[in-house]
């Protein structure tokens, strides 16, 4: 993939574009050969109302199965194209399962990877083998025992702060695993699921279903919480068996900056990365 | 379809199920030839589990493309059967749009539909030319101007009470359209959409679909208030192109006696079908 340069070139205008999608029919966002992807899906949806090629870039390229209700991306258009209906324009032309929810010309220094300031997923538990009723049974994941939200909740706690999630990420090579997780709470709704709220600067491969799966771990006794600093600490990763699956998933928002602190923002997750390997 | 006896015949156990589904790509919940509906699936199910035929009685005969969250219906079946696993069974079997909830042996006297003292049905809108999020298109209809929730509610509590609800329901021979509307009331929640919870002692055919029309169109200023009133005095069917649809739809609750009184409320539902035509 080639990275776009960071302002849009001469003649071309910045769009930024929030999507939602069900990712169930989805082999997640990035594009791959053979497979539907929501960015193949996008990519051609604006190909074909702005008759241009165009490459897009994402906040948060969820993995296969997870879905967004506040996924953001940019993309660079030819100016002149009449942006009155392309929002409208693009979901007469997508499937159902993914949507343009709002689409605005942003700032040149507007870049949905690097100005994120951090992003928000929500988990979606059932548990006591409670039958997941049908009209929700896309975007929450089962667990066979109760679990306790107090207990939940504790075991989140230990995970909050800056760190090396090595251990709760999938290996991806010459990344850095190091991340600011700065909130990780759980609610029992009116309806009995558990809501996990989970927000980091940004999060590596598998993170928030690796951070799941450890913390039902210790919230149901399997092991003490001890194991959830140790495991940190030692840096090796736990058990696949562990992980939650991306069914119970959902990117919900992406923060940024106000427009004159853009460019900044983006500089600093540059450097970062430059410092410490691709985010 | 001939009506079961009140009672279980002898060598027989009445239990009562209850069910959710994602009726959208259900014919609705009455089996008709040629057509996937909830009846024959769940029919179907029971009898594979129990060796044998299995007729039942649903408390809400839910249209073409109308959800349950909380559908219930009885059936007999014969004395002997290993109740233990039954519910995980037919889960087992059915496919994922519907599934049974909950199943419990029932008291001989109650009946799924003439026991209920009544019905809760959810309507779920999304307003202002909103775009729907993928995981939500299945159970919300769209509205393409703003709606004020203040006057849904006062449009909708002037429909409160007992009336002869001709005007509001699909024509069916011989049937009553007299019916208590116990309550009806909006609230937009957290993530924008308007919620009508909508309660009566029983709905006749179409008729929570219709009342959502009548109010829109009151709330949107088409018509005044007045014309609510009007039209149920007149009994003059409002136009099909008011009624909003099937999506939007949920059968949330069925509202039972405790189990001493199941009887007699069967038998006053039966007395008063006989007086007024079948419900």
């Amino acid at each position: 993939m080639t990275e776009p340069t960071l302002y849009p070139e001469s003649g071309f205008l910045r769009l930024r574009l929030d999507l939602a999608y069900d990712g169930t029919n989805f082999s997640g966002w990035g594009k791959q050969p053979d497979r539907r992807t929501v960015q193949e899906e996008v990519e051609k949806a604006l190909g074909t109302v702005t008759q241009s090629k165009i490459d897009s870039i994402v906040a948060g390229r969820t993995d296969a199965g997870v879905h967004a209700s506040g996924q953001v991306i940019h993309v660079d258009v030819p100016e002149g194209i009449n942006l009155e209906e392309i929002g409208y324009k693009l979901n007469r032309i997508l499937d159902t399962d993914v949507r343009v929810m709002n689409i605005s010309v942003s700032p040149v220094a507007f870049h949905a990877r690097f100005s994120a300031l951090r992003r928000h997923y929500t988990y979606k538990i059932l548990d006591a083998n409670q039958v997941i009723s049908p009209l929700h049974r896309f975007d929450v994941a089962s667990w066979y025992r109760p679990l306790d939200i107090e207990a939940m909740n504790t075991a989140s706690a230990l995970l909050l702060g800056d760190h090396d999630f090595a251990a709760y990420c999938k290996f991806r090579e010459g990344a850095t695993t190091i991340r600011q997780l700065q909130k990780f709470e759980w609610v029992r709704d009116s309806e009995g699921y558990l809501i996990g709220d989970v927000v980091a600067d940004a999060f590596c491969y598998s993170m928030v279903r690796n951070l799941v799966g450890a913390v039902v771990c210790v919230a149901d006794g399997r092991f003490g919480p001890e194991w959830i600093a140790e495991t940190l600490a030692n840096k090796v990763r736990i058990s696949d068996s562990l992980v939650f699956p991306a069914c119970g998933l959902t990117l919900r928002q992406v923060d940024y900056p106000s427009d004159s602190e853009l460019l900044d923002r983006a500089a600093k997750t540059v450097a970062r990365r430059e410092a410490q390997g691709d985010e």
